[in-house]
């Protein structure tokens, strides 16, 4: 990282743990095909083996129900159809359920086709609505099919937790599977499948500090599967065709290892991320600092200053040093409103900024911040003066 | 690579180049997201679209009209589908022809259904029958769909080359688009898009010495695009959701380069091929090298030892030091017959060995492979003088 810049922006992509560039360097020196039956592809199997053992535990759940994706919004694309298969019998979902606040990657539903995709809306506060999704599965007609729910545990624009437990038991009670993406959920609260709520997880790697380009489907058991989405030389027990991205997959293991051994040290990163917030608060006194009445994650602040584009600031915040977000980084170069804070019933102009901080985050980047954002509030200040808007 | 070890199964998977190697450690030194708008991001996003430039002009395209996916199955699954946009405007085919010595990937059809597939024999030569396209093409029904040929280059097991222009003119002439899966052809013989035999040419990173866990779709024009496979956050112009793959790609880019600027350097590959067919036909005089009297590429000999299954052979060379397939590395620990053997007519029982080579082939490989061979040929003498199989 540069020394005159603070990268703020974890929940995006994650800088790589020094521990999964060490186990994606040993891999990339590893010439052969994991599916190669010689001694050097038996050495690259171990180290894909090794790494669905770390997964599989930072997940609560068994190696042999890890699957691995080129990322999550694969595992989402493979998970989130209407085709699935019970052992070798076929099964069908006629329909899923989505919350309003979803990833993109979930909300458009993958292989279902788009009369079959029903939103269960959150609520001003951000969690998803329990009701409203009791009345959905109550609605549902289960002679044309079986229902699927799928719903983020952490939302990765707010850090709000959702309350898993109670969408689990609820989804169970109506005979639904579901589905959680814990992409942002995984090493800052625990994510476990044992548990019971999830039939299936994803993950994925970057997010983690793990390097870009791994993820995976991650089941309570095996029995139930989707229809694959690429089929080829069987990989993956049939699962997922290709060959594995073995660097990829060996630091993303790295970085579910280190994920799950520093849960512990998650009230120090709340503790940096409260610091934020008090900067934040201490130049924008009316600051509005979104899902702060129900349990988030501890890394992450989402946060609007009235009356200034949250477009206007990030790329304010940027030329100060600073590397942050408007809303999430999906698609090339977009910035608009965010519709996590639509779904939040907060109007179609609604945006704000996430500062989402990890293992990198330095003193350092809370000083660069701090100054960042005086020089953009007393700029605000001034325009308003002046009665022009802050730009 | 160890000192007392030879790798010899490129096909399968090539070690790293060094160039690649370090084109990946710096992208893993970015912490950003590709599509962040702020300078972190933007970086990102240089390193991106320079590794597109490179594979562009591998194969003779425009950057523009290259598509990164997670691998060439991926690239596969996405092509071959019956829907397509022809702009904005839907486009179907009805059926899809690929030939009976193509890869799993291509042979299982993608998205089209099990009885769209058809199958274009392979002569006994091991090249694509052109005579039976024809009369497949001839019989295709116009009126229900348009024709998708989908075709490899080059042989991943023989090595041999297919007659692609000529392939490409008869599809065109009964209004087929073409699809080639030019894996195993990047960086061994010329291909280019620009020629015209191809609408679109599937790559893989980590067979031209990139890392696993990246590949491409590239088009000649992009107004005719299949319907994604992965939807997600708008990446890739909307044509593949998720998170790029930043350093598979970037090591795939500077595998590109160094694979265009290296095919005047195939000569003594050419060479050093010869050299190990030589010490097959001085070991065991009644080798079958498959493939040799057509054009082969110059890395890869595929060879039967008569009155010797190949998957024992490639186990007693394994014990000697040398890593070399039997058949194709597609599935985890599958060893068994050859299925591009059995399609040029060999029989259900046809297995054979593969050797194939690349950059980091030295002088020493041949001399391990040379030792090794040489005590299963004396293992073989010996068995036939006793009657009983060599194992």
């Amino acid at each position: 990282m540069s020394a005159t810049r603070a990268y703020l922006d974890f929940n995006a992509s994650a800088p790589l743990l020094e521990r999964a560039r060490v186990a994606m360097l040993d891999a990339l020196s590893m010439p052969a095909n994991p599916s190669s039956v010689h001694t050097e592809g038996r050495e690259a199997r171990r180290v894909l083996e090794d790494a669905r053992r770390h997964v599989a535990r930072l997940a609560g759940a068994r190696p042999e129900h890890v699957i691995f994706t080129s990322g999550a919004t694969e595992a989402a694309a493979m998970l989130l159809t209407p085709r699935w298969k019970m052992g070798r019998s076929p099964l069908g979902f006629s329909a899923l359920y989505v919350s309003a606040s979803d990833h993109p990657c979930v909300l458009k539903g993958g292989r279902f086709s788009p009369s079959q995709i029903k939103t269960i809306p959150v609520r001003p506060d951000g969690l998803v609505d329990l009701v409203e999704l009791e009345a959905l599965l109550a609605a549902h007609d289960n002679n044309a099919g079986l229902p699927l729910v799928a719903v983020h545990v952490v939302n990765n624009e707010t850090g709000i937790v959702q309350p898993v437990e109670d969408i689990g038991r609820l989804a169970k009670a109506h005979g639904a599977t579901t589905v959680f993406d814990a992409v942002q959920a995984a090493g800052r609260i625990p994510v476990d499948i044992s548990s019971g709520y999830a039939d299936y997880i994803i993950l994925s790697s970057h997010k983690i500090g793990g390097p870009k380009g791994a993820g995976a489907v991650v089941g309570s058991a095996d029995l139930m599967m989707p229809e694959p989405l690429i089929h080829g030389g069987g990989q993956e027990k049939g699962h997922r065709g290709g060959t594995e991205n073995l660097a990829a997959i060996a630091g993303f293991g790295a970085a579910a290892a280190e994920a799950f051994e520093g849960l512990g040290r998650i009230a120090a990163l709340s503790t940096m991320r409260d610091r934020f917030e008090a900067a934040i608060l201490k130049h924008v006194p009316d600051a509005v600092i979104h899902g702060r009445d129900v349990q988030r994650v501890a890394n992450t602040s989402f946060f609007s200053i009235p009356g200034m584009k949250a477009e206007t600031a990030q790329i304010a915040f940027d030329l100060g040093g600073v590397a942050l977000s408007a809303g999430s980084a999906c698609s090339s170069g977009r910035v608009g409103p965010s519709h996590v804070l639509q779904a939040m019933g907060q109007g179609d102009e609604a945006s704000a900024l996430r500062v989402s901080i990890g293992h990198a985050t330095t003193e350092q980047d809370l000083v660069l911040f701090d100054v960042a954002l005086a020089g953009i509030a007393k700029r605000r200040k001034n325009a308003a003066g002046t009665g022009i808007q802050a730009a």
